[in-house]
């Protein structure tokens, strides 16, 4: 049954996806304007994000640290480009009590500046390189419109910055972890990415260059998903981080910085929820089954307790709801909040000897033997789903994307369906801007191996890269 | 070798503790006044002590949340008692880019605030109690002084905010949760706490009682480490936070909130470490053993992979120190680190089939044979090197425990040799305040269960609550 409280996803796309985070209860507006309250199901996906990659991150060899939250104006000053391209956007620490601070504060919305000042006293040769440091925390930046995961002015996020001794140990680190977002969201959160590098235009201000995973949502805007980013030696050199090399010569430490954010989540939902509600990816699902018995009978409740045991040692996460609401409210509530499989274990089924078993994704009904190998069927369950969830994403994000070959086949694509739009461009950034003049289509990456067989799809001169276009979020 | 960085615990104990600090690479200061940057090995002890409390919440019901850092003005000022507390420790963000907001937000320095808010909107039956939330998070408060991990102006720690449809179910959970600190201080921190109750003039301002963790530093300090508060409906009336009960009547929520802090590192250094460096419990030691060869050998080699494998599959945390460093360099390191076990493989000691064990905690060398099982002889040596801690923690308590019976034997304890002072109380806020002005002694907690044998200590009238006292951090 539909739930009354969802939108439907084709009628009004924006409502739907606020109506599945409050029906889910994974995040809700809070009496502090801009900011959200990420609630016990949001925050058990973010946690289970977290624990996915900081394993990866360690098992890569790098090391979690806490910088401060606040960072003094003059610290800030000292790296023009990182300041102008945040400015707007930053919040200001003035006061104590009643007194003012001799200087204002910002309250970090990214941290490159107290880890290069942190570096700095730490660094002095060859032999303290790499430092592979991340953090996972809170950033801030000014936002006009408040949409839970997606814009907000408080989010929680994972910044990696690690310094190395050459060029091509940071460029290798910066590619590496490009990779460990692509195999993230592929093998993790089944959200077929497409990965690239960011145009002049769009990169980080202060970056070399910036990679970057780019996310199709199902109504066929982007969204950008985890981005790296290569500094070379901009920011060392604005902040004076040097180190002695083998040579016994100064040089200035390579620099890196990566990150993931809490938009994560709205990628998920935006990329796999329906109308009935949200969709986990079996590998992100903070509980993987749930399993209903129907009618209060000692039959019913021991198989119950005895598919929970079994799936449990066998890692698989779940959970009886023997709460006293009806079958029907159960089976709703776990539907809405994305469940991936059901165990409905109900005395009349029992009788044939049968359960059975519910796919979220396809909303597929199973009837199984009681007797089954109840790990065997579950595991191999959610093994398909994700595959299946994963092969949908593809399906779709082929679906939604074109080849433009002019400005006018560009707007028709625009007009009609957005999505992913393959078109050559000269490398100006006059066409840049005439094309984002187009429902404020932006370029989201230039795929690098990619071939160029075409001219500008803005200007017509002699094409530079091959670069995937959309509209953002 | 005694480390030259460090300075003698006899001699200096507030330097020793900043050169421990430095020296184990646990934190630093930073360019922000007021803050520290905690370090790789300082993070992961606290990871330790997250993923191990946090399992622990787990298990009994919680689940985590987070809400904002910042909190409108008016909002703080509906709970006064909250505020005045607060007030002047209160940093406040006012502007964004160049331009003021309309009202100012305060960082939060609790968020007793925002949890009241959050359940005022989504509290309406007693189905939807208990709420059991806790959130992980960085909170600040103004200070003066800056002291790694015991005193700073952001720190991090986790609160609990849980609401009840009664009075005993909220009773039980705030003394279920000064357990659960108490436990983990006694059996994973190797640190003897006193549990007990805060007197009216140290409660948590707002709260009806307060409980608390007492710990003792080797240098006779008393430490606050781990609070757990009962707020009866005081702030549930101050924010409206109603439910019908099933009586079908309209009833404010019984609410508590417990929290513990990153100042658990500082209680574990002043409690533990000694001239040679930090002291870790094996139990929360983020690393358990350091294998270092000594030479470059293939035997001595294969041995130590073959130790690390073995150590890996039954969940102990060791690491090779494989690097150019010197052995000596090696177990300086190790040892200032707070290693809990090293492993010493070397070429001459295999002749005669031997290894070297090294107890960080005694310093004692054990010589073994090298085909020992491994895993039985490090987990025994563990499992003895935290039970020891323990008793040397006890022991080290019972020493500086005094009891005083009159204000001029308080004065000469408090002038020789500070620690835990047993002494009657009258229960009169001005008896509380002379005490006070003895270098600042300050009523730790009542303890209820024990016995009141003897006049108040003060004023030498019949005495209510049998109260320890001491000088605080």
């Amino acid at each position: 049954m539909k739930n009354d409280k969802i939108t439907s996803r084709d009628v009004d796309f924006a409502k739907w996806y606020t109506d599945i985070v409050r029906a889910a209860h994974l995040a809700d507006y809070t009496s502090v304007k801009g900011c959200i309250a990420i609630e016990p199901n949001g925050y058990a996906i973010w946690e289970k994000i977290q624990s996915i990659m900081d394993k990866k991150f360690k098992e890569l060899g790098h090391v979690n640290v806490q910088m401060p939250l606040l960072i003094p104006e003059n610290l800030f000053n000292q790296e023009k480009e990182l300041i102008e391209g945040f400015a707007p956007e930053l919040i200001w620490v003035t006061e104590v009590g009643n007194k003012k601070f001799d200087e204002r504060f910002a309250i970090r919305s990214t941290s490159e500046t107290l880890f290069c000042d942190y570096y700095k006293k730490h660094i002095t040769s060859y032999k303290d390189l790499p430092k592979l440091y991340n953090q996972w925390c809170n950033v801030f930046r000014y936002e006009k419109e408040t949409r839970p995961f997606l814009r907000s002015r408080e989010f929680l996020w994972q910044e990696g910055h690690t310094v190395h001794a050459s060029e091509e140990e940071a460029l290798k680190e910066t590619y590496q972890m490009m990779e460990v977002y692509r195999w993230f969201n592929h093998e993790i959160l089944a959200i077929p990415s497409i990965t690239g590098k960011k145009t002049e235009k769009e990169k980080f201000a202060g970056a070399e260059f910036t990679l970057t995973n780019e996310d199709l949502m199902y109504n066929g805007v982007c969204l950008q998903d985890g981005t790296s980013h290569y500094f070379g030696q901009k920011f060392s050199k604005a902040y004076d981080v040097k180190f002695t090399n083998k040579d016994n010569q100064e040089e200035y430490v390579y620099y890196t910085t990566w990150g993931k954010t809490t938009r994560a989540i709205a990628a998920i939902i935006m990329v796999h929820a329906d109308d009935y509600g949200l969709v986990l990816p079996p590998r992100i699902a903070p509980k993987q089954v749930v399993i209903i018995p129907i009618g209060n009978d000692d039959k019913v409740n021991n198989l119950c307790n005895k598919y929970k045991e079994e799936l449990s040692n066998s890692n698989i996460v779940s959970y009886i709801d023997d709460s006293e609401k009806s079958p029907g409210f159960k089976f709703a509530e776990a539907e809405v909040n994305g469940i991936p499989v059901r165990i409905e274990v109900g005395l009349r089924d029992l009788e044939s000897n049968k359960i059975t078993l519910v796919r979220r994704d396809t909303r597929e009904k199973i009837s199984v033997d009681c007797n089954t190998d109840i790990v065997k069927c579950v595991s191999e369950l959610l093994e398909t789903i994700q595959k299946d969830m994963y092969k949908r994403a593809i399906e779709r994000r082929d679906k939604l994307t074109f080849e433009a070959h002019n400005l006018e086949e560009m707007k028709n694509i625009l007009n009609t369906q957005p999505g992913f739009i393959h078109a050559m461009w000269c490398g100006s950034p006059e066409c840049e801007m005439k094309i984002k003049e187009i429902k404020g289509c932006k370029s989201r990456c230039i795929l690098e191996e990619k071939p160029i067989d075409d001219k500008c799809v803005c200007c017509g001169k002699e094409a530079k890269h091959h670069v995937i276009w959309g509209i953002q979020y």
